[in-house]
């Protein structure tokens, strides 16, 4: 097992704007009224922690984003539920096992759902629908209840506003490193925002990666000062320029939910009648703003999933440019990126263009190949459909590069695209060839 | 480098229509009237053949099935240009190159296929129009001119109807075997199709499967009399069921190209009056019996690709029924084939349903979980959505066969798809991770 060691806390590179601060060693307790804790519960035979519960001091505004899958899992189903208008609502607390993806459990996975929300729900005084449940594991074998019997109130008393590494710890499967980030900035709308507000997260696995331990998942926090509607308009913009952009082997998975607390801790600190009347809503500047600094911290999270795909040895970042819609910038930026030729050809060094040029040709998006232009690692390899010369040492330098970065240019209009995936390597056929023989 | 050997010449099983018969070796020059040859012309340095000629007596229908890649390869305009209607029409003959695929090499790679058409008309002395190009190898490589200049008078002095073995060895890349098949039926049509219709043909690769040496090619030829708006409607059908149905890594190439040559040679013997007017056209009941045999022809090649994936150790068959339309049960089925979580639990012998649940799931297809259905090898894993248990030591024993048989049931229609694909293995990284380093 590797990962890949993305320099700078695997968000990407590029200045941030002057009024922005990364966390160092920022998560899903970083901004203020948030509690987590991380343990086994038991789910895992091996002692290794299994079970995460993240809190937020009251009821809070709240947003889901889940799989499309119709094979999705019992959780999914009932987050939905919990969430009124199925995508966005309130909620307290979220409670995550590892170990069990209770997908294709029907009815009983149902009922175990329910039944983990539930027993949260009574050690935290909440009602049954303020709490939102996620799994990640193996699929089609039934989730018992007795891991969260004990490990429930376990992690509740373990709760700390220090307790995000752990939780992030919990939630791992085929993870080999936790995953967290976590930014503040100083609102240029103090008034509507807070002075400062703080967003972080923690995420696991990924969608497209994850075999028998299926999911991604993603648990965001902030103190902004969000309405519900907000949140959701905010977590969907996010989530598409981020989580939705990583593709490790195309498989999505039937569990995938990212969610996001917000508790409006940012103004209500500095409001002086003491209402917490939440304050940030969609298309105001204070929106745009929060949505810019949720999409960085989003992206960062979905960087460090795709350097840590299984198997990886190189986290590679396709961009698509001067294509003729949004639409076919994305297919053409994910047909590369899901392309196997160019994986195991980026695995092996290689600057195999013609793989590139193969994967944008099939790809769907308009294009004429006179127009197009291929870059790797910033070197020219195609100019209007054609080869390039290169130096084959400068490219060997290039390639020691944690990061691979792919550029190709349409020429067909103005819209861009960016996808990120990893190499495909023998230790991704050894990982999922599981002998069972 | 290794090859399923699947039984009985790689036809799938089942019992053909007693008025069938398949041809012991038969190949691209079973069918009267045709001849060919192939042989090394140096494109590629260690002598290995790299040119292949198929050429009939006489000018006769021809229909071609093209890559709708943007980037597709100068043979491909050079084989639409060439018929009439982009699709059909008439040809004589058609020469191929491996070792070089004449792809994004822009105006002087068009020329260069022009070039090599030129050359084989005045060799065989008909029109350049009458001569159809293909090639496969390397892309973004000048194909230069000089092998033509030798390897075709060479090829046309070694035509022979016994040449189709030599042709389909030079058109291999990354092949471990020569894919040929042929068979003949027993027309109950006899004085439209002739008494008896033989159809054979010649393939390589797999338009998804390869790299740098591009290319799924496939050349049929049959004696039947069809007028070319019939070819090219039988060969539209036949493709759409055989070769489109084939997904190595998803990768389509540059330079797929699928050619029928009809001769009409099977009705003239036999007709007392000397004409050779074509006989069958669309929709009548001989072109239904000619349309089914094509169509088993090129499934058989199909298969024969799929089994010869790279690095493949498995042919894997997936069928899915009970989709609410065709789309949806190709894309179901697709979805499963291409899955590398599937293709790499069938590598490890692992009848792994839940990866199988999860490529449905995200396939787009409609359908309910609480309905679905799958097997492995013939063995309920899977029933109305819930695991169903099996016995490990069977699934063992069936997992040792050469073909591997996915079926899913989504009951949600009448509608049924079908599509090879073969296993993801470490052999396939190793082929295509390259290390240039």
């Amino acid at each position: 097992m590797m990962s890949v060691d993305i320099p700078n806390q695997g968000a990407p590179a590029g200045e941030l704007p002057a009024s922005w601060t990364v966390i160092a060693e920022g998560g899903v307790t970083s901004a203020s009224g948030f509690s987590a804790a991380g343990l086994n519960s038991g789910l895992k035979a091996d002692g290794v922690p299994d079970m995460a519960l993240v809190v937020a001091e009251e009821t809070c505004a709240v947003a889901g984003v889940f799989t499309k899958s119709v094979f999705c899992a019992a959780p999914i189903t009932v987050c939905r539920e919990h969430l009124e208008s199925s995508s966005y609502g309130t909620a307290r607390a979220m409670v995550i096992n590892s170990g069990n993806a209770n997908a294709a459990t029907g009815e009983p996975g149902l009922k175990a759902a329910r039944n983990a929300a539930e027993i949260t729900a009574k050690v935290l005084d909440c009602a049954p629908e303020d709490v939102l449940v996620a799994s990640t594991g193996v699929i089609g074998v039934h989730l018992p209840g007795e891991p969260f019997l004990y490990g429930v109130p376990a992690a509740a008393s373990a709760l700390s506003p220090q307790g995000g590494h752990d939780a992030a710890c919990a939630i791992m499967t085929t993870d080999t490193v936790p995953k967290e980030f976590a930014i503040s900035y100083e609102s240029a709308f103090p008034e509507v925002a807070g002075p400062r507000v703080t967003i972080g997260g923690m995420a696991k696995g990924s969608g497209m990666i994850m075999p028998d331990m299926a999911t991604m998942i993603a648990v965001l926090t902030t103190d902004a000062p969000l309405v519900p509607e907000a949140t959701f308009a905010a977590l969907g913009k996010a989530v598409s320029t981020s989580f939705n952009k990583v593709t490790v082997d195309t498989d999505t998975s039937t569990n995938d939910t990212c969610i996001l607390f917000a508790n409006g801790k940012a103004s209500s600190n500095e409001d002086p009648t003491g209402s917490k009347a939440p304050a940030i809503t969609e298309g105001t500047p204070a929106f745009d703003e929060f949505a810019a600094a949720l999409a960085y911290v989003c992206e960062t999270l979905a960087r460090k999933i795709a350097a840590d795909g299984e198997g990886a040895t190189k986290l590679i970042t396709v961009t698509v440019e001067g294509a003729a819609s949004e639409a076919d910038a994305d297919a053409a930026a994910r047909a590369v990126a899901n392309s196997p030729l160019v994986k195991t050809a980026i695995f092996g060094h290689d600057a195999n263009w013609g793989r590139i040029a193969m994967a944008l040709g099939k790809s769907g998006a308009a294009f004429k190949q006179e127009q197009a232009s291929i870059d790797i690692m910033g070197m020219p390899v195609c100019r209007k459909g054609l080869t390039v010369p290169f130096d084959e040492e400068e490219a060997r330098r290039r390639f020691k590069e944690p990061e691979i970065v792919l550029h190709a240019d349409l020429g067909a209009g103005p819209h861009t695209a960016t996808v990120w995936t990893c190499d495909l390597s023998h230790e991704y056929v050894t990982i999922n060839g599981d002998y069972r023989t």
